[in-house]
C-alpha cells in the first residue's frame, strides 16, 4: 500500500481558470436524510458546498427542508417522495451522492433503486452509509457509472463478506477487484482502493470518533469528484483533506465535530492548492 | 466600456445624516423562493439587510418562513399565496426585488404578473433569475418603473435573443437600448448597461463560481438602490462591492460562499464610504 | 432635560451576589410575534436573555416555535392561542414585555386584553410596538402595574395625540404626566420620561436605522427591569447600553444589525458594571 | 466534604486510544423536550456531543426536530410518541439522559415509565429536571441501573423531602444513602454525593444564573459518563468542567449563556486532558 502525503493536494486542487462559472464545478445531487437522520444529509450537503461544488441540490425528507436551508442556504431542496423530480435532477447532475441518513426501510430501498435507474454511465456516484447496507442485504443492482463506495468497517463487512478482523489489504483488494468502483474503507487510518492502486491515509485522530464524520467525508468526496478531472486523485485528496483538517483542529480540541471540519475546508484547500 | 474602479464607492456610499430613521433607507420587498429554492430568497433578503436597507419584507413560500427568520430575524415574512398582502406590501415599498428562487411554474407566473400590476412608476424594481426567464418566455408585460435586470448569460440569451457566444458589448447595447431599464449582465467580469453608459467590472474571482452568488447580488442591488439617490451609481457600487468582498475572501479561501460575502458587507461599506 | 452619561451603568449594573440563582434575576414573559413578524419577538427575547434575565418564556405564534429555539434555545415557548397557558405564565412572571410583532388584528387585540387582565400591580410591564398602537386606537384599558411604554415617534403621536413635528420635551411631559408609567420615546436621540425626571440619550448612530432595533431595545428594557431594583435606572441603563453598543459597532460597520447588538450585551455589561 | 480541584480533570479526561471509533465513546440517548421546552433537550444534546459522546440520539417532540438539526446536525432524532423506536434506542444505548424539558403531564409520565422499563442494569442513566419531579410526586419506580440524579434545590426538596433551608451535607447524605445512585445537587456551589464520597464544587459564578444551565450540565454528565470508565470521576469532572468554563467566560461577560459554555467544551477538555 502506498501512504498518502500532502503532495496529493496541490496536484489535485488546481488553480481555477479565471473564465469559469458555477457549471464548471459540477452539479451535485445528494440523496438521503429520512425523518430521523436529517443531520447526516445536511452535513454531507454542506461538505460538498464548502468543498467547492458548483451547484448542490439535496433530495431529502420534507421534514428536513427548513434545517437544510438554515444551515446551508446555498443548497437547493427536493422532496425525496417526488420521484419524477429526483429523476430529472439526477439526469441533469454530474455527480450523485446517495446514502447519508437514507435509512434501510422499504421506502429507502425504493429511493435507491429509482435513483440507480436514472444514473448515466459518465456520472460519478458516491455510495455511502445505508445505501451500502441496502446493496449488501437487498441485492440492489448497481448502475453502470463511475462508482465510489465509502463504507465503514461494518458496512464493508456486509458488502464484501469479510469480517472486520479479517479486513487485510490483500483480502480487501480481492473483493475490490470484483467491484465496479473505488472503495474508501473508513477506519482509524482510512484505506482507498482504486482500479490501479491501494492507498493508506496516515492521518486521522481519535478526536474525530463521533457521529457524522462519515457523512461529512462522503459529501467532501462528492464535492471533490464533481470539480476535479482525475477521479481517483479527487477521492484521495478529499480523504486526506478531511483528516488533515481534523488533525489541525485536534491540536486544540479534545473532540472535533463534523461541522467544524466543514467550515475549515475553503481555507485549508486554499493553503494547499496549486500555486 | 468604462472600467469600474473603487472610486464609485465613496461617491455612492454616503455618510448617513444623523437625523435619520429606518424609513430613510427604504422599504424593500423581496419576492421569490418556492418550496425548492428557499435559500435563494433568504440570501437575497439577507444581502439587502446587510447592505443597509431600512425595512425588509420577504414574500415567499410558507415553507420558508422558519428558515428566513432563523437566518435573518430582521426580515419580515409574507406568504406568497396571499395576493392581497403582497399587493399592499408592494404599494408601500420603495424598492421591489423579484425573482430569486421564484421558479417558472404557472404559480410563479401568476405571482410575477400580480406583482407587476401593483408596481408604481417611481419604484425601483430589481428583476432577477426566474423572473427574467418568465418575461422572456411568457411575454409578461413589464411595469412602468425604474427597472433593473440582473440576468446571467443564459438568462440574457433568453431575454435578448443573443446567443452567449455573441454577447458583445455592441450587441448587448442594442438590445438594452430597447429595454426600459438598467441591465446587469452577470459573468466572469460583470457588465452593467445604464441609460447613459456601459461599464465593466474588473473584479471577480473563480472562487465565486457557486450557487447563490447571483441571488446575493440581486439582494445587494436592491439594498443599494433602496437607500442611495442615484440609481445607476447605486447599481454600479453594489456590483463592485459584491466582487471586491469576494476577492478579499478569496485570498484565504479556495471557494467563497454567498453567506460569507453577506456578513462582510457592513464592514466593507464602512471602509469604503464617504469620509 | 438631563443628558445621560455612562455613569448610569455601574450605578445600575450591580455586582451579582454570589449566592443567587436564576430566580433572582427575574421571570420574563414576552408576548408578540404573529405569522408575519416572528423576527421581532425573537430579537426581543434574545435581547432579554443576553441582558441577564433569569428565565424567559416567549408567547408567540406556533409558526415561530422553531425559529425561536434555533436562535435562542434558552427561551421557553408558549403558543399565543393558548389563553390559559399565557394567563398562568403572566401570573408567575416578574416582568412582561408585550407588543413586538404582535400585529393589530382582532386576535392581537384579544391577546392584549387577556394579557392585561392577568397583570398584577407589582409587575413591570414593557409595552411596545403594536401594543401601543392598539391602546391608542382601540381604547384598551391599561392594567395597574409598573408600566413602561417604548413608542417610536409615530406610535407616540398615536398614543399622545402630539404630531411628530410638535413632540417637544414640554409637550411630551404634559402627556406623560397623565400616563401611568415611564415613556421611552425612541428617535435619533431617544428621550426617557420617568415620574421624576426627563432624560436625553446623547448616543445613537444612523447606522442603527434598520428594522428590529426597537424590538431589541424593548427586550433589553425587559431584561434590565427584571433584574435591577430601581426601575427608572434600569430603563435608563438599557437605553444607554443599546446605543453605546451600536456606536461601538458603527466604528467599523456602515450598518449595525439588531442581532449584532444582542450578542455584544454580556461583554458590554461586564465592562461597565459595578467593580 | 471534599473540595473538588482541577486534578480531577486529567485523571478523568484520558488520552484517547489511537485505534478507536465512535462506538468507543458511547451511544447516548437523551429523552425530553415537549412542545414548550424544546430548548432544554437541544442544549442537553449539544452538551453531550461537544463533550465527546460517540453517537447521540435525541428523543423529543416532533416540533423540535428542525431546531435540533439546526443547532446540532450531529444529533439523530426520534419522535417521543414513537414508543417502539424509543424502546429500541434505549436498549442499544450505553447511557440515557432523561428529563430536560420533559414536562410533568400524563404523557411525560408515560414516557418516563416506558423509558425506565427498557433500561438495562449496566446502563448509566442521568435523571434530570421534570423526571425528578415525576419520580418524587408520582412514585414512578426506578430502574435497576447506574443512576445519576441531577436535581436543583427545589427538585431535591421534592425528591428527598428535605426543605431547601435544611439541605445540609449530613441530611443530604442520609437520603442519598437510601437512593440507588449518585446525586448532583445543583446550587451556587454544587455538591456531589457518590456511594463513597461527598464533594463540593468550589467553582461557580452568579453569571451562570440563567435558564438552561441545568439542562446543559445534565447533557455534559451524560457525555462524560458515556466515555469515561469511572462513573463517579466522570460525574465530578463534568460538574467541574461546566463551572470552570463558566468562570472563564464570566471574566469578560456579565452573564454567561448555556450555549456559550457548550461551544467551549472541546477546547477546555483538551487543555485539561491527560498529557
Amino acid at each position: 500500500m502506498e501512504t498518502l502525503t500532502a503532495a496529493i493536494l496541490p496536484q489535485t486542487i488546481r488553480k481555477r481558470p479565471a473564465n469559469s462559472h458555477k457549471g464548471t464545478y459540477g452539479r451535485v445531487v445528494l440523496i438521503g436524510g429520512n425523518d430521523n437522520f436529517g443531520g447526516a444529509i445536511i452535513m454531507a450537503s454542506a461538505a460538498a458546498i464548502y468543498s467547492g461544488a458548483g451547484l448542490v441540490t439535496t433530495v431529502t425528507a420534507q421534514s428536513n427542508q427548513t434545517s437544510l436551508h438554515d444551515r446551508v442556504p446555498e443548497a437547493m431542496f427536493a422532496d425525496i417522495t417526488d420521484t419524477n423530480l429526483m429523476a430529472s435532477l439526477i439526469t441533469a447532475a454530474d455527480t450523485v451522492v446517495i446514502g447519508p441518513g437514507l435509512g434501510t426501510t422499504d421506502h429507502s430501498r425504493t429511493v435507491l433503486i429509482t435513483a440507480f435507474k436514472n444514473i448515466c454511465p459518465d456520472q460519478r456516484v458516491v455510495i455511502d452509509g445505508s445505501a451500502i447496507t441496502l446493496i449488501a442485504t437487498d441485492q440492489v443492482t448497481l448502475p453502470k457509472a463511475h462508482l465510489i463506495f465509502t463504507p465503514h468497517q461494518m458496512e464493508w463487512q456486509r458488502l464484501s463478506g469479510i469480517a472486520i478482523a479479517d479486513q487485510t489489504p490483500d483480502r480487501n483488494r480481492q473483493i475490490v477487484d470484483r467491484l465496479p468502483g473505488i472503495v474508501v474503507l473508513k477506519s482509524h487510518h482510512t484505506e482507498i482502493y482504486t482500479a490501479t492502486g491501494s492507498y493508506r491515509n496516515p492521518l486521522g485522530t481519535p478526536a474525530q470518533a463521533t457521529g457524522g464524520m462519515g457523512d461529512t467525508l462522503a459529501g467532501m468526496v462528492g464535492g471533490f469528484v464533481a470539480q476535479f478531472a482525475d477521479e481517483s486523485q479527487a477521492v484521495l485528496a478529499a480523504v486526506y483533506t478531511h483528516s488533515a483538517i481534523a488533525e489541525e483542529l485536534a491540536t486544540t480540541q479534545y473532540v472535533v465535530l463534523p461541522h467544524q471540519i466543514i467550515t475549515e475546508i475553503p481555507r485549508f484547500m486554499k493553503t494547499h492548492s496549486e500555486k
